[in-house]
């Protein structure tokens, strides 16, 4: 299991687009406690709301690890951000990235991080010797978050939808399977960075058997209607075998985000889809609700597209992060 | 992409099974032109009728690199081999190889291809530096082998589609997906082996943007119902946009090979599920013919369920094997 050195400084390098720093934002509502500040370059325009450190700050105010909070579009980490993260080492920070990217592959780092004894943490390498996927129905139950897109809500529906049941004495798991989503849990499988042909073996292996009333809450990964990703969600899918399902949507988004010449299907339609393909590995698959994220809207705009899209999809729908979860939980005891 | 130096020379240990040497006579068959010769160790019994030459011979005749056309019990490489293959590279080849046992492996052979300054070439080690799929659409044509199952024909419907279109004069390409492809293509993407995030990606980089009238044959991969594999078949399909789709299906097959719980669908509903997933990238693909492998039928047989094949599914149905492929071209022109 990684385990990483913590508190963190959360590098946000020199982004502009907030929907690049999830996985700050991630560390920072799940687990603030671990947050001591954030660092960021010249022209970045993403703020946490965090104290502003430099690196020798951060070290003086407790930090242990520098963690990359940003994931660009490919993984790639630049030339900039690779001179400032060799210096956060030798300001006596180890390194975590989630990143396609591994740090050990950048010279100037491992040679920063080796002359000053701190680690470099990739979080993304997945384990060795992940099994082909069997098939073969396992015991427990699994509740699994689908998409209509990327960066809709996917892991803090899991996590809220993993926290209801905990809260309500029922055994429950939440299972990561992106690089935010093990840097909360502390562990799990990051499905994009394994190998296409051990995919679905991956997620086998993610939600083992459990005991009959256990459920795995597992975060999703991708969209089905995602032209770059739809692979990753099928295999996630396909090798998790979920009893149900959560579909996750970001009101108002119309077009995949980057991707504007690809609409989001009516979420109608979307769900036929998913329930459509579960069913290849757990016939009796099917989404037991919606979850919306609202975020921007008021109150009363939330609650009226929630109702609206509860009445159009014939199933509950909430916000998981303003709304009580007991309608959609309802469904799974 | 990867790309190997050719021509070849087919290297064949010393096997003495005919069955242990189907790449090398998959290379002979489809590529006649590029195999120069034929290398066998002491005690090797397979003759696939090539001129016999040593490595220096070889290196005089033209050729660029050793392929090892044969698959050794157990998959390792035998220490003679190694010693055989270190002396072709001091001798002036490149040495490709299909084998899970990677070149790259092998001290002794590390050690020799880098002071003769040759390459290793393990083809199914994807390349770097694959980009995130795109989504945009390009220009030229692509068709695209799909499957009801793994091991149905696709490699071979494929190159005998590719064959008979250059046949007419049309301009074509075939794209190998797999290692047995890209030793006959001479270059390709083992797509199985790429990162999940990458698969599309990589399907992209394999099908660039082409002359309008050029056809890209693309060699398939899995099946959309298989339960471990459904993901590296969804995720060549987006990339690789394809206009039209042969449906390859072995005569007879009712389960997935080494998955008997998980049946073979409908064809009809195959041609259905294969369009409705590929209309994500490509709105107007259409599944154009099925491909049947008749293997051990009679030809009366194979006519017979080609004809009903062809009526249940309103397409042109046959086996790329043994007959005319007129009927399934004439989608294509």
């Amino acid at each position: 299991m990684i385990e990483l050195p913590a508190p963190y400084l959360l590098f946000l390098g020199d982004v502009t687009n907030p929907l690049d720093a999830k996985t700050a934002m991630g560390l920072r509502d799940w687990r603030p406690e671990r947050c001591i500040g954030q660092y960021r370059l010249s022209g970045c325009s993403v703020d946490l709301g965090l104290p502003e450190m430099d690196f020798s700050a951060a070290v003086a105010a407790g930090a242990k690890s520098v963690v990359i909070g940003v994931a660009p579009s490919g993984g790639a980490l630049k030339a900039e951000w690779v001179s400032a993260l060799a210096e956060a080492t030798r300001a006596g920070l180890s390194v975590v990235s989630g990143l396609h990217r591994r740090l050990n592959e950048e010279p100037e780092l491992v040679k920063a991080a080796a002359a000053s004894g701190q680690q470099l943490i990739d979080v993304r390498v997945p384990p060795a010797s992940i099994p082909i996927a069997s098939g073969r129905r396992r015991s427990g139950k699994r509740l699994l978050m689908v998409g209509t897109d990327c960066c809709v809500g996917k892991k803090y529906s899991a996590l809220a939808l993993h926290k209801a049941l905990a809260e309500r004495g029922i055994a429950a798991t939440f299972r990561a399977t992106g690089q935010t989503g093990i840097l909360i849990a502390g562990g799990g499988i990051p499905m994009d960075a394994v190998v296409s042909d051990f995919l679905s073996g991956a997620a086998e292996a993610l939600t083992p058997d459990a005991d009959p009333h256990h459920w795995d809450v597992i975060e999703g990964q991708g969209s089905l209607f995602h032209p770059a990703y739809a692979a990753v969600t099928l295999g996630l899918i396909h090798g998790s075998q979920p009893d149900a399902m959560v579909l996750c949507h970001a009101a108002g988004r119309v077009v995949i985000d980057e991707y504007e010449d690809f609409a989001v299907p009516d979420l109608r339609e979307c769900i036929a889809r998913y329930e459509q393909v579960a069913a290849l590995t757990q016939p009796a698959s099917s989404v037991i609700g919606v979850s919306l994220n609202t975020q921007g809207l008021s109150d009363a705009a939330a609650q009226q597209i929630c109702q609206e899209t509860s009445e159009a999809c014939e199933l509950p729908c909430l916000d998981p992060m303003r709304h009580n979860l007991d309608a959609m939980l309802a469904a799974l005891t």
